[in-house]
């Protein structure tokens, strides 16, 4: 049961076999408030692999899955089906699950970005889910709780008019052609066939974007971007370099890097307006640091003192200076979709990434890379 | 099902009924792995607490207790009775539900200290479970995965022998009297009824103490403890300074305070060889300093680079840089256990904390105590 | 004496009257290792305050100029007269007396950027300065011990390949239009008349660019930059944001601003190559990180245990763990330009900024200006 | 000249020759602010040392004393003979010179600790110094000028009474045993000829007391001390853990220690109060902590924006954000025992550490010295 007594909602998965990392992260977050119980999938496209992740983690043989298209049509016409499925496949094939499951009225919560092209990002926004089944994208760091109480610290006009934003988002494993030595994650992120035409961009970039996006709530305007690929043979971007415009005057600057030496997963986001600065970093993101112009800096905590408006104390769920981290803002995540399917979660519902940000999303990758190769040309989300 | 594809251990809980913090936090440790459903508990002493916190977690009417000697004996009977029992009373609760369920052949999980008397702890430990019923003591920051790897890194004599050892746990929630103002968990932490003997050494300074004992190995000789009560009309020690004397040689300070204003819970543990020393703090558990005497320091990242020990990387769940947290490092103590009440988990259970570790506590606070009010007499723990 | 017991260098200085903050640094900077002795000074172009701010800093009566032209023509008519002299005035006040000293051989010390103008720095580098006049241009950032460490550590391969250089200089202390309110220093940065063509960029940004370069030893090909003013009826730049391309490939980015609320002088530099990377920042001066791909980060200090190589030891006059600052880094250049003086110093002269540097400095602030009225066009230092 | 245009006082130095530390860094702190020029010394009590060690100072030749007798006598009895001295020898060699110079009428400013024995500190302290000559000991930490905004902000009660104060300074330079292979520092700092009763203790935790009794101005009544020697054949302690009672009942505790691998200079001072605490390190000193209990901590910056209270602005020398650090205290000490000298420096004279604090910093050590021969007994300073 969750801890509100509601009874679990039946889940299942498409991806996220055995050794797989983003799938065993999805499902973490789906127990960790009780509210899922994992009980179909389709959990890799290789059968035998299908087969035996699932016997791993306990499914009832006639809920393994080898396609997503069988488990999509089985599971509806079953009376205890699932009402809800994570899709955690390659960004080529979120597409094809994601449309399947919202056309047969079976909820989605699917990994990020939203697909491997701007068309197919379209297509999917387009739909109308049957038994208006709902979509969440799992852009994980907005679940933060500080993250979520800097968002409301700006639209409440805490910083003022916003000026500059810089984000970042350096890490360092593909520093060497990891993917040619046999690392499955490396293989496809830096292959555009099922990655898309992004590559860092893609992977990171877009998480970078959404966060700057999520938290100032600003609108980007254009993009003047220098992608490129530091690594020998390695088709896609690993390193990302953007200006950004957005409407209302606000500069920015993005950096997404895979080949950083000595970043494991530095997403940091600093915000500056005409009053106060906000920072704040996802490898120690139990902190945050304020400052009014004008005063000392203060550093603020998840739950602590000045904490305690809705939206960011919804998701704190132990005292400040015990940390939670990674799992607990993708958990959050989870909870409040599951509020969402439940019916309520009004609240909340604003905040959950949409199919909107997910286009979004795609717009600004689309937007980048053909900046890129228009030499840095400034390019308008809106011109893609 | 849990990620192995084992079915779910039946747990029930004794305490943790609306409103309690830590019984929230040992039921997202329970699901975080999926290792546990709970299914049944005695959640108050108040019957009408008892009742609706059961309500509210979507018990089964007929499992919700208001005691636990019913509980243990309803449940122990069931064919589909309670494998476990999780107990999240204040300490002078301990004692009687561990006998009960122990007794009963039902797998214990307790909340530290191990009781409110050192009598009663050795009566515990002296008792014989039915069963083979196992025991946890729920030192949770000994599930740290840099705090497993610090405990390794010694063992390995990386560090050489071990001279100084600076332990500490800084609060300030107990500043001013909130225990007259309402707060429940201030109210039986500062009752010497229902704490026992010890206030901050019961409540902070005993995991401070487990945290160096587990990583060092070293046995304490005696300690030399000032406790004081700085709080106008509190009865039990709110800052705790203490002299330590290990076993071979090296020697050490423990220091804890819940009226140090600006910490929340500033764990911190460091550590002095003759070949190196490391440093760790909890309120950013993901880093650990490591020196080489002569060379740089290194900043050592949990899953990291040169992490990779069996034991610290069992409990290492996603890649470096995003950060774990106390829910994880609670998660690895229940899902480890999980292992060896299903009959292996040999290799973790000696990682585990003890009914014998929860003695010693009790010997150290009460150690402790006697040295406080002998003017700081140095005082052995074996002479308690 | 200086420590080596060389006489003091005759020192005058052109600028730096009471109240004025840099030429007060340099005074320190020129007394702290004992090489130079301030004897003479045209302290303001305000005779009144040249006269009082003269006798406040103990100088003779007939050593006090009103004018650079007169102190020149008569300290290098003394048998006693001035070797040196410090000039620390606004931007366009540079040229002036940088020529009028040279030519009249006396070695000069100047404030960056070297000139308003391109074509003036260009001029000045054209000079043929009497007796071999020497001249130091104070890009202070280059005299950190660490910052000359990281300078060898990359001349020496440890970082291999150069591929992402990510350097930064924030500040918020023109957030508000403090030039409208009196603030001297204010004043004239803002005011094109006595900047130039630039304004954080010229102020900031310049040093964010010498210390790159200086670190890297990369040149730059091309910039593509969004210059903003962001308070009202501010004429010149608060906010710079810059794509950097390097010969060889490398790609960087350069952010500088007054802007940014909460960094006072965060000036940070970050460099990644094909084996290693290092991080470095001005506000906590003695320590870097280190990393090797796939090894855990290190943290180097100040003289600490992998320090020592010639360039970097030369300037560490304390042990580490005790902090040096802004002032010895200072003081270093101007104890090394002593040591050139005095007709030695060949290993650290190359270290030394030059009138080169000063040239491509202006470069950098030109190329800029130019690329962000192009609306990011991508503009070569080799084209302006 | 000094910056004021008073002109330069004339210093001799005893001890600090050729390869000394700690000369040279009173040579530095002399120059910093122009106040002092070094015109004579007895830089060695080895004749040939101390004649090349003059000469390379450019001393005069008639001014190069081979002991400090010789000195005081010769000096006193010239018209341009030395107004001060500085007395940089080992500890043993403190008494013979202070009491000579300032029977001698000669300003004293004296490294710690006072003498090597406390009837030699009691016996300066008694004597009647020729023309009321001055005394400065150089407890060099209390010249930083957060270190001076910490004791103000207490002395005006933004802490509330204080309750906790927690102090160190871990080292790991004498991790082996560096005295038996030629390093001089070590010889004589593990010598119980040259440096009194106490090891450690007197070399750093005489810091780190007198640091702690001038932030928070508290008396302390009595020491319970724990000193260890761990390294083999060493007679003196190199590692020290005192537990503290203030007068008034505050509580503290006192860890010193030279074989902590991985600290360089780890000074750390934390006080708690009933309404606030502060929190100082420095190896990072323009920062410090403050937290007002229930709200958020601030980090303080040395000139900052809460920073301009006299005592500490008065000897802040750059903006905030731009590191000063160890030499710059030191440096204010000497400008402001000039002031005195001078006849002024009223505001700032009952700051500067004084022969009163350099009895109570012996009377410490050998308070601790005992407790820890009488097993930790509790030991009244004013027992010694």
């Amino acid at each position: 049961m969750a801890e509100n007594g509601a009874p679990r909602i039946r889940l299942g998965m498409v991806g996220g076999g055995t050794g797989a990392f983003i799938g065993y992260v999805h499902r973490i977050a789906s127990r960790l408030d009780g509210d899922y119980e994992l009980v179909a999938g389709a959990l890799s496209s290789n059968p035998a692999t299908a087969q035996e992740s699932g016997r791993n983690l306990g499914l009832a043989e006639d809920r393994i899955y080898t396609s997503y298209e069988e488990m999509a049509a089985r599971e509806s016409a079953r009376p205890d089906g699932i009402q809800a499925v994570s899709i955690v496949t390659p960004n080529h094939v979120h597409f094809g699950p994601a449309r399947t499951f919202l056309e047969a009225g079976i909820h989605v919560i699917c990994d990020k970005p939203l697909t491997s092209t701007l068309q197919d990002a379209r297509a999917l926004a387009a739909i109308k889910p049957k038994n208006g089944a709902k979509f969440l994208l799992t852009h994980n760091y907005t679940g933060y709780p500080l993250v979520r109480q800097a968002r409301e610290m700006i639209k409440s006009g805490q910083l003022g008019k916003i000026r500059v934003v810089q984000v970042e988002y350096p890490q360092d494993w593909l520093t060497v052609a990891v993917e040619k030595t046999g690392a499955k994650g490396a293989e496809w992120r830096t292959d555009p066939k099922r990655s898309g035409a992004g590559g860092a961009i893609g992977d990171i970039g877009t998480h970078a974007y959404n966060l700057a996006r999520f938290v100032t709530g600003l609108k980007t305007d254009a993009v003047s971007a220098d992608l490129t690929s530091f690594v020998e043979g390695r088709e896609l971007d690993d390193n990302v370099n953007i200006l950004l415009r957005f409407e209302g005057g606000a500069r920015g600057m993005l950096w997404a890097s895979q080949v950083a030496v000595g970043n494991e997963n530095g997403l940091q986001l600093r915000v500056y307006g005409e009053k106060g600065g906000l920072e704040w970093r996802q490898d120690n993101p139990n902190y945050m640091w304020f400052t009014e112009f004008g005063k000392p800096k203060q550093l603020l905590t998840r739950g602590g003192s000045i904490t305690g408006s809705p939206a960011s104390s919804m998701n704190v769920r132990i005292p400040s200076g015990h940390p939670e981290g990674y799992l607990e803002a993708f958990a959050t995540l989870y909870h409040q979709f599951a509020e969402v399917i439940r019916g309520g979660g009004n609240d909340v519902a604003p905040l959950l990434p949409s199919l909107a940000d997910g286009v979004e999303g795609m717009e600004f990758i689309m937007a980048s890379v053909a900046s890129s190769k228009a030499d840095g040309k400034w390019t308008r989300l809106s011109d893609v």
